[in-house]
Order: structure tokens, then C-alpha cells, then sequence
């Protein structure tokens, strides 16, 4: 297979194709989207509209506020993106939460289709018929699921081979180890009066060790203890 | 005070200020942002450096991979905004998670300043000397802080006065009852036979009220059951 047809290649739904690539156009995921080392195609739900006012959303059965996606215009979106095996996801809050190992499970595959939620939520039946995986990026909510699609890309796209290159190999990963990241620190020596601690430019490399693995302990049960159980 | 003065601003420090508006340049936020209902500005770190090639980072104290931002560069760049008493945060995946109950404090403040890192991360005297508050938005590693405070700011923005208008009222807020919000449907009636559940086009409200309640405990017990202790 050509390095071409095996890139990443990520199909966004959506009602604002506009907002894609993004941030994703700049940096190193920009660099990586020119040189074809992943790819993103954005299209436009509208189009798959069955009435002549090009509605996608209709008022939610049992009544209640905001508009529900209608689960016929999705699965004709859906249904136009060849089902090349790539997992679907669904940006919702109702999702289960996205962590670094499904990142990485993702970036492993082919690529990823996401549907992008607007209005108040998506018919379920759709969620059900095409088999649409919920993914939460944390317990806030936006103004729809683009956001939430941009940063799993951003997540997914800084992994992929050769898209950051050796600013990755070798950097500790936050969470890899189950605990949040020691404190860093710099040149130079002195700023505003403070200083880098001794033990950093001791040359004792088993000590500083120790004082960077009880620094993120110390972190870890201080911000996150749900990390440590 | 004039409307154009009380509304709420977001000061940026990034390496990639072309990333914003991004996203937010688009559908209802970017609406509002023209409307002046909120401002943004995006500063280059890079401006604030010391020396002739303008380096920004440097390697860690006590070694490792990665580089760090260095703390008298970032320092000059947050001195650079006013000192308003707008909260300081600094995007990073060793803060505390953002919650939607955060992000309804800062939509009442009057702003917010947003520090974007990159690299290994930033020196840790800078974020004590300047007050800064690390925020997560999820488990999962990004490319930078960009994607992070641009879903921050969409969450915020979002539900900021008049910018979502009528559409936002009245509409059920996911975890603002402590559970995921159940399931939703719309017409038409039957979709590939799937009918919408009957209950919900029962017309017994009451009934209608106990199934969402039921279907949101049985959504949440299955997919967040840290939600229910």
C-alpha cells in the first residue's frame, strides 16, 4: 500500500464545515495535513436534508426545549461516507469520557468518522442504527460537538507517526505513569528571587529522581486522589 | 459603565496566535464576537523574549527530554496585559478538570487571561509568582494549551449573556442535575422500524418525566457511575 492510502483520515458531520480544519491548519498538525501524513474532510449535514427548507432538526418527541437532530438526514450523511470500517464517534456530553488510551487506540487505526452534535442532542435511534460510539472530552458543555472533535483530533493527530518528529520520543507523558507530572523548571537559575531547587543542580541523578517521583505524588493527591485509587 | 466595556475579555499568550479566533470565529460565538458581546486578543509570547534569537524555552533543570518554557519570557508576556483582576489560568494536563460550575464563574466574571504552554511544560516559579491556575479539560495529552483554551472559551462564551439568545433558555443542562441527560427523539415516527418509544407520545406528562428520569439513572450507572456517589 502506498504511504498515501494508509494515512489517518479523519470525515467530520457537520453544520459548520467551516470551523475545520481550525486550529488543526497550523503547527505541527498543519505541517502533517500538507505533507498528506493525515487527512480531514468535513461535510456539511444540510446537504442530506429531505425537504425543500433543508430542515435537520425537528422539536423533541414528549416534549421539552431546543430541537433534536433528526436521525433520517444523519444516517443519509452518515451512509455517504464509504463504511470503511473506521469507528464513528459521537461528540456528546452524555459520552464516556475520552482518555489518552483510547487517544492512542485511535491513532493506531485508519482513521475515525465523528458526528458533530448540535441543538440539544441527537435522535437515538441513529446512535443505535449506525452504531455511533459516545465520546465526552470532560464535564462542561459547548456549543456543539466541533470543538470537542478538534481537540480529539489534536489529541490523535500529535501521536501519529512522524507528525512531531523527536520533540515526542523520549518526553514523559502526563498520565502514562498514573500520576500528574512533576514540577519543571529552567534557565535561569534566579528569577525574581526564586530559584531552582538545589537538588536539580546537584548532578545527583537518583535523587532528583526521587524528589520529581514525590513531587507528582504529592501534586497527584493534592488535585486528583481519583487518580491514585 | 458602557455595554462595550463590561463585556467579557479574553487575553491570550500563545506561540500560535493565528490559532484564534479559530472555531470561535464561526456560528453563534463568532456572531457575538462581532457584536462586540465578548473580545479576544491573542499575544505572541515570542515578542517578550530576551535575547537575540528570541528563544522562549530551554532545557530542564536536572535534565530530561522535552524543553520548558522559560519563566522571565512568559513572565514579561503576562505583564504585558493589565492587571484587572481577571483570573489567570494556565492550560495544562496537571491542573484541576474543568467543570461546568467553573466555567459559569468565569462566564460571570469579567474575563479571563489564558496561557497556552507547549513543550515539556512551563517553569514552575512563573506559575507561582503570577498566580497562575492550572486547568485541565480532560485525561488525554495535546499538541498545547491552544485546543484546550479554545474549548474552554467556547464553553464560556456560550453562556454568555444574549449570545445564545432564545435557544439557550429553558433547555436541560447536562450534569446540572447530576446525571446524563437521556435519551432523545424526533420525527419522523418510524425510522428504518425503529418507533419512537410510545410513552413519549403518550401525552401523560407525568409519565413522560419518570421514563427521562429513569433512562438518565440507567445511562449514567452504565457510562459515569463517579457521577452517582
Amino acid at each position: 500500500m502506498s504511504p498515501a492510502a494508509m494515512a489517518f483520515k479523519a470525515s467530520i458531520l457537520t453544520l459548520y464545515p467551516d470551523m475545520f480544519p481550525g486550529h488543526l491548519g497550523q503547527a505541527l498538525a498543519g505541517r502533517a495535513l500538507e505533507r498528506g501524513d493525515w487527512s480531514l474532510e468535513a461535510v456539511q449535514i444540510r446537504d442530506f436534508a429531505v425537504d425543500k427548507h433543508r430542515s435537520v432538526d425537528d422539536t423533541p418527541s414528549g416534549g421539552g426545549a431546543g430541537m433534536v437532530l433528526r436521525p433520517d438526514v444523519l444516517a443519509r450523511a452518515i451512509d455517504s461516507i464509504a463504511d470503511d470500517g473506521r469507528p464513528r464517534l459521537l461528540m456528546s456530553p452524555r459520552g464516556r469520557p475520552l482518555t489518552q488510551k483510547r487517544v492512542r487506540e485511535l491513532a493506531e487505526g485508519e482513521g475515525v468518522v465523528i458526528v458533530c452534535g448540535r441543538f440539544e442532542g441527537v435522535d437515538q435511534r441513529v446512535i443505535e442504527a449506525r452504531n455511533l460510539e459516545e465520546v465526552s472530552i470532560g464535564d462542561y458543555i459547548l456549543s456543539g460537538g466541533e470543538p470537542a472533535a478538534l481537540t480529539l483530533l489534536d489529541a490523535v493527530v500529535r501521536i501519529l507517526p512522524g507528525v512531531m518528529g523527536n520533540q515526542l520520543s523520549g518526553v514523559h507523558e502526563s498520565f502514562e505513569g498514573g500520576l500528574l507530572e512533576h514540577p519543571h523548571y529552567t534557565r535561569p537559575q534566579v528569577f525574581e528571587d526564586r530559584e531552582i531547587p538545589a537538588v536539580l543542580t546537584s548532578g545527583n541523578h537518583a535523587a532528583i529522581e526521587a524528589w520529581r517521583h514525590e513531587e507528582a505524588e504529592k501534586l497527584t493527591a493534592e488535585r486528583r486522589p481519583d487518580l491514585l485509587k
